[in-house]
């Protein structure tokens, strides 16, 4: 029986390398807390919720340069990934279709493979860790239901050729989904071709609690076209709406309230600032790892993922140290807003207490 | 552009009827607020709320009647009826699965019959909106995956007749799931039979963020078995924990904290106090719109449900109050915590005002 036992208080952010959540805006967090107990699954009870959450969908449609954005705040990336292959397959013509995407692409395209019974078929990267464009096309067929791209990859931060998928993908009457989950509110202050605005991309994943400073859980899913929502859609009797697009039912309001918040008070300047800290953090690790002999993976967005032998990954976790590794046992920091060049100073100190 | 407009505060509970959420247990929001920027689906990280998630599991399994719980903090009852599902299609032999279940069980099934690509078969109620056994009897066979049974419907909270639906899944190998995510905090002070020792069940939705007294988002995934859960298992490359057998990705650590704390303040005898005192209320409310020559469906848990003419519903949610109707537009009243006698006393003049 574990009731009445003291428990360990919430996780400080202070050794967090591994994660792509973060400490959240103020703003955010003070949103999140008033709507604690509202649901903006249910419109018409919960009003305030709901217009928040159009309002939220609205500046992300800036950030991804559609005008006119259908969408919602998800659970996070993996609800937003899942639902794009799911209206992907709802309007397929095919009984059996197929999504192809990168093997950089992040795991839940596995699960909602699993889930929604299609067939996932993952082509490999290039030498840089982007989709390899040859072998997406090769992979292609008519069963094609979606093309994924990936802008701001799990593990190493790569921007797959969005305009070149987006081409494959027409090409077979698919469309192009791109996960900018972790990506979407680092890359418009960057040259990359990512956004709705660069391709004629359908849908797209992009999470408020990942760069977007917002409470858990507040995802993104944007699309081009109203069909996509419609293709989702599910009658709803004993609500007061009619029909509802989303994964869940009940849904977070502090995740709606604390994501408009962020948007309201970061979008464009604050993001922008954060973007290049952010970067120029993940610059600095890499040189100064790159200095001690690391094997460095370049930092094209704000991650760093480096060769270490795992005796000494050991050691730096039981430092306390939260990293975490790639699928091929990279050392992987994520410089999240709440990491600091002194927290990086202090990781760097124990790296070289190891030798 | 809406930025800097004054926007309407929360929703106040005051005049809601119609909702399954609440307000949440003090205790219960004061740890979500501290957790809100926690991720239990990545525990390595996050070790705090990760052992707090197996305790709320385990008190859940209390209530529920397991002294093993399998199970996890589903973001709410969708998810756990999904994954009840998805689980049950994983582990069937037969290519095109099939899920029987009452006409009355939750839009969530519709909708979960979408994503997993199963088909839906509904048998009809009862003249007392229960699970009509001879018919579920009649749709059942040898592809059929899982029978559902509701312990306390959304619309009349009624529970179905729990054993004897487990007597048929089992005629066909099928699993039994009982969908008690409004239901399951106030069955245990009740004489059905709905729980894991009442009948072979093999999974259940049981949601704090319901009568639990959690904030949003806290639903309830339990299993009998460890199979159910290897059968939704997804390998995590990244994560320093091996597989992910929950529908979402990164998940809400303020639903995980904020469910065990009311589970802690309030299982058994806080919870028994709320089910007294909510019945009471139902049974108050229908007793009085009976007496206005209402019809009125008996309240065998906290929920009224009697018909009205659409003028006066429209002019009851035209005085504020938030309140639903059936498919079958009969007027909705959920007496959940936060429905106070004195609310319904002051919505019962505004019924007479119509007068």
């Amino acid at each position: 029986m574990t009731r009445g036992e003291a428990r360990r208080p919430p996780q400080e952010f202070d050794r967090v390398l591994s994660s792509m959540c973060t400490t959240p805006h103020p703003a955010a967090r003070e949103a999140a807390q008033a709507f604690l107990a509202t649901n903006p699954g249910d419109p018409e009870t919960y009003p305030a919720v709901a217009e928040r959450e159009r309002d939220a969908v609205a500046l992300l449609g800036e950030i991804v340069g559609l005008s006119s954005p259908h969408g919602y705040i998800a659970a996070g990336g993996t609800e937003a990934n899942l639902q794009a292959v799911r209206a992907a397959r709802n309007r397929a013509d095919a009984d059996a279709v197929n999504v192809v995407a990168p093997a950089s692409a992040h795991f839940s395209f596995q699960k909602a493979a699993d889930v929604l019974g299609v067939e996932l078929r993952l082509a490999p990267t290039d030498g840089d860790h982007r989709a390899d464009v040859a072998a997406v096309a090769d992979l292609v067929d008519g069963d094609t239901a979606v093309v994924v791209g990936v802008a701001g990859t799990t593990e190493y931060g790569r921007v797959d050729p969005i305009p070149a998928l987006a081409d494959i993908a027409a090409g077979v009457d698919a469309n192009l989904h791109v996960d900018a989950a972790w990506g979407g509110f680092v890359l418009p202050f960057t040259d990359h071709d990512w956004s709705f605005a660069d391709a004629p991309v359908n849908t797209m994943a992009i999470d408020p609690h990942k760069m977007g400073q917002a409470p858990v859980p507040a995802g993104g899913f944007l699309a081009r076209d109203p069909e996509t929502l419609d293709a989702l859609a599910i009658e709803t009797p004993y609500l007061e709406s009619d029909t509802q697009p989303t994964l869940g039912g009940t849904r977070s309001g502090a995740g709606v309230a604390g994501a408009l918040a962020s948007l309201r008070a970061l979008w464009p300047d604050g993001y922008r600032e954060q973007y290049e800290r952010t970067q120029g953090n993940a610059e600095y690790l890499a040189a100064e790892l790159a200095a001690r002999g690391y094997d460095v993976v370049d930092p094209e967005l704000p991650l760093v993922a480096a060769d270490m032998p795992d005796a000494e990954f050991q050691a730096l976790r039981e430092e306390g140290w939260r990293i975490s590794r790639t699928a091929s046992d990279a050392l992987r920091v994520v410089c999240m807003p709440h990491v600091t060049r002194e927290m990086l100073a202090a990781f760097l100190d124990d790296v070289d207490a190891l030798a």
